[in-house]
């Protein structure tokens, strides 16, 4: 499959090398068509990696992924193009995160609204499903690094979607356990989420950590 | 000892009940001394059991309990008096849900600010610890309910608070995995997880659901 991958960031680098290594086409988007990191990226991949601007890479791809900052997520998706990603899948991995308190960040949606709904609302033409934001880049592409099971949510508006994310997650991702908290609404949830990792990622001394939903 | 509870809700039930049975003497408090559910519950729970105002099961206990509704536990603990808490432990097991948009619940506090924070620095002579808000009453008293090994967690400024209301969760409810999550800002953490709790009771159908933190 064809997937632009925006963002070079160790989020953005993570998913497009597992991408790649799963056997896809992966472009990876920035800002310019000559980022020294996307270039590194590429040339270390190989095979199935290219780059280019964001808009190369969602015109690219038959799914993007976000891996954006939160804070810039919006204004690197208009540089994508609305066109470039009419009808098609968008994974939203990126946090509302807000350092401008300072650290531990505090989050600029999560509450009443959440970064992947104003990427729906933005994005009316793509199919929005918000996942994998509840963990490292680590996990995110490889969960066995953290002991037992643990689990992997989505979230999104479009049940197709959600179920050709889900077969990316286990069979190119390895996640054994993915939970549909169901429409797109559901990122309130995983967003807010963000404040109790944090506070774990500090009682824990490491940031390889997850959590195993039991009921 | 002498435990006083606050709130006569299902929290506050479940909560005295399992403190009677593991053979405290606990005060339920409300507004009134005549209240028709705390009465009743003295009557079910028997010896060791009684109940007053607010103020007089705060003065009766060694600890108290915050067990009411959010949005009115400020209120409530100014009725059970600063003087009536002093240098004791306050168990804050509330959650700052907000109703005003409808189900599910938003919060008026999380993000930068928390509930728990808001009770220790109006009772700065009191020693807040954040529990038990990331399950239902129900789990909250019986760990069992949910099948396989689920967390919960203690936040708050003093050390000493933190590791006798730990002793209480592992010997009177049965919890084996308390997780101390540092200084009463990080109730923003598990205050927030209600947004995730929510969309899981949700997607599980179920509210006696709780998670495991791996790594």
């Amino acid at each position: 499959m064809k997937i632009g991958v925006l963002g070079t960031g160790m989020v953005g680098t993570a998913i497009a090398t597992k991408l790649v290594s799963a056997g896809h086409e992966v472009r990876m988007g920035s800002r310019s068509r000559d980022n020294p990191k996307a270039k590194e990226w590429v040339e270390k991949a190989g095979r199935g990696a290219s780059q280019g601007a964001f808009a190369d890479a969602a015109a690219f791809g038959e799914i993007a992924f976000n891996c954006t900052a939160g804070a810039a997520s919006l204004e690197v998706l208009q540089a994508a193009g609305a066109a470039n990603l009419r009808g098609k899948i968008l994974v939203d991995v990126a946090n509302p995160l807000d350092f401008s308190r300072g650290m531990p960040p505090s989050l600029f949606a999560g509450n009443t609204d959440s970064l992947g709904e104003r990427i729906q609302a933005a994005f009316p033409d793509a199919k929005v499903v918000k996942t994998l934001n509840t963990v490292n880049a680590s996990v995110m592409i490889d969960p066995g690094r953290v002991r037992g099971d643990s689990d992997v949510f989505v979230c999104g508006n479009d049940a197709g979607a959600k179920a050709e994310v889900t077969r990316i997650l286990t069979k190119d991702f390895g996640w054994k356990n993915v939970i549909d908290l169901g429409d797109i609404t559901a990122a309130r949830g995983t967003e807010s989420y963000l404040l109790l990792w944090l506070r774990l990622w500090g009682a824990l001394n490491t940031a390889d950590l997850n959590i195993h939903v039991v009921h």
